[in-house]
């Protein structure tokens, strides 16, 4: 047994080595795509599971605009980054991941005993209301990605893109704030670069 | 079959139901915690998951303080909202989830490619430094929860407290600035509230 696989035993409900290895240590950010389809239906998956993942006061506030269509492709090309214009081209899927500044409006039935509170304090306070959508838009944006892979799908998220003009393209008359772009599909096997480095525990982490 | 299973037998590597529920669909946030340790090994295990998850331009700019010992619980505890400081004492660990401001300084091991374009223009622009290193830290907070239920633990994940007391407090002479709490451990089965709702992929998600 390996060390890895010995702590792993200690715990009780752990998930199997294979799947930390799918959603984890195997998963590699995409750029080549093969010519396969993603189905609503596994769009509508990715959504089904992350949607469960935790966030402040169960504000959730994360939206996602999947750009499938030849002509929503077009729309978007023109306000990515030329680097990575090709692969989103290529891509059978392309999220737009945001997050709604209006929020407060969904709380009634997300956070009901918090909702009035909540809503006149970020009537106050907009920057507030900003940091809280995109610190937890950031986490259900990792949920996502998790969820995409634990489907079976390969993720190649961007951040390389005029925001404004996305906001303005896909997001008029919203209060929606493009945050990332994601690629979805079925990866070329053998098309990734050598993995990035990666710090280890003592150079980010501290026991006290 | 299921509707649900239905579209998980579409893929070719998905892991396994059982493995979604540890993860996604049974995962609640925990407030009532077992009398139980964390031990250093398995805090180390959710890092040695979590830091293979995508960040922009590979710059992984999250830091992890573990709360653990009695004298590092007795710092936090006055800087905590009062709802939150029963459960984080009780809890055996608590993360504080930071982001680095100087995540530059790791790029050139990080991302040697990009790491003197990046440095120079991080330079001149922190607030694009401080947008990136919070996005990404909340992409990497979102893995950490997942790779901790992965493992079998429960997470109390929290947004309540005096973040500049916590800076000042765990984070003096550095450019980490905390983004949110996480309690982590065994929680008390049957200990969660009613679980709250979430929204449907129709008033979240378009696919265009």
């Amino acid at each position: 047994m390996s060390t890895q696989e010995a702590y792993l035993a200690q715990v009780d409900h752990a998930i199997s080595d294979a799947a930390l290895d799918t959603i984890f240590r195997n998963a590699r950010t995409m750029r080549h795509w093969q010519d396969k389809p993603v189905s609503p239906t596994l769009l509508m998956a990715i959504y089904d599971l992350m949607r469960w993942g935790p966030t402040e006061t169960n504000i959730t506030p994360a939206r996602f605009h999947f750009v499938v269509s030849k002509e929503a492709k077009a729309r978007l090309e023109p306000l990515l980054d030329e680097s990575n214009r090709r692969q989103t081209m290529a891509a059978p899927a392309t999220a737009i991941v945001g997050y709604d500044l209006d929020f407060a409006s969904t709380l009634p039935k997300l956070a009901p005993r918090a909702a009035e509170s909540l809503h006149a304090m970020l009537a106050r306070d907009p920057e507030k209301a900003r940091y809280m959508a995109m610190r937890s838009t950031g986490l259900q944006g990792g949920y996502f990605m998790v969820a995409a892979r634990a489907l079976g799908l390969d993720c190649g998220p961007m951040s390389g893109f005029d925001r404004e003009g996305v906001d303005k393209e896909f997001f008029a008359g919203t209060q929606i704030k493009s945050y990332f772009l994601c690629n979805l599909g079925f990866g070329v096997p053998d098309s990734v670069r050598p993995r990035a480095a990666r710090l280890g525990f003592d150079e980010v982490c501290k026991i006290l």
